[in-house]
């Protein structure tokens, strides 16, 4: 596949929420998988299928998803964006908030090698 | 300036449709800045702080810009990226269109040293 059928596949399958899906049929091996903020001080950055494998399960285990849209995507060679927006409830704390960022997502040899989630600055 | 200062002087700019500021104020003399197209056939990339002016004078002469809009921006670590949702018309050819796209920056030691253009595919 590539970029842009690559990038509307993304979106096509978290819109569905089948975050699992678009990690074993879309991502490379050894992706690295870069968050704005580490979650316990350790590196905002994750390698590896398996080690974001890790960040999907604590997703799904961690939030109640009310909404998760995806925008349109955004493709220039090897590069794709779309904007997520989500209203999630943390399930440990309790507490709803909205999510917005974009993930900036890198292609090589028909499959991503990068992706980047960068959240919104008001 | 942080990225983020960074990224929200370009929105501040970019709403104001000071092209030639942006480019004086935030941009490395060796900016290599990337459209998804090429608009003659030859090289997307352009190289330079000079040349990057050659782009925004071709810009500011071939388009009449009836509405220029540019989203908060979205950051993390040497990255940031802005959606930019325009109302122009080609002067020459006299065609109004909407343009749709993000610009995805990288920043170093204070100043942006790449920008990429990705339009949106729907």
């Amino acid at each position: 596949m590539n970029t842009e059928e690559i990038a509307k596949k993304v979106v096509e399958l978290v819109r569905k929420q089948a975050w699992y899906e678009a990690l074993d049929t879309l991502y490379d091996d050894n992706i690295v998988s870069v968050e704005a903020f580490s979650m316990s001080g350790g590196s905002p950055e994750t390698r590896g299928k398996e080690a974001v494998r890790g960040k999907i399960d604590w997703w799904v285990n961690a939030m109640e998803i009310h909404s998760f849209d995806a925008s349109d995507p955004f493709v220039g060679h090897d590069r794709f964006v779309v904007q997520y927006d989500a209203d999630v409830t943390d399930k440990n704390s309790k507490q709803r908030r909205k999510l917005s960022e974009v993930g900036v997502y890198t292609v090589k040899d028909g499959k991503i090698i990068r992706e980047e989630f960068l959240p919104r600055v008001d």
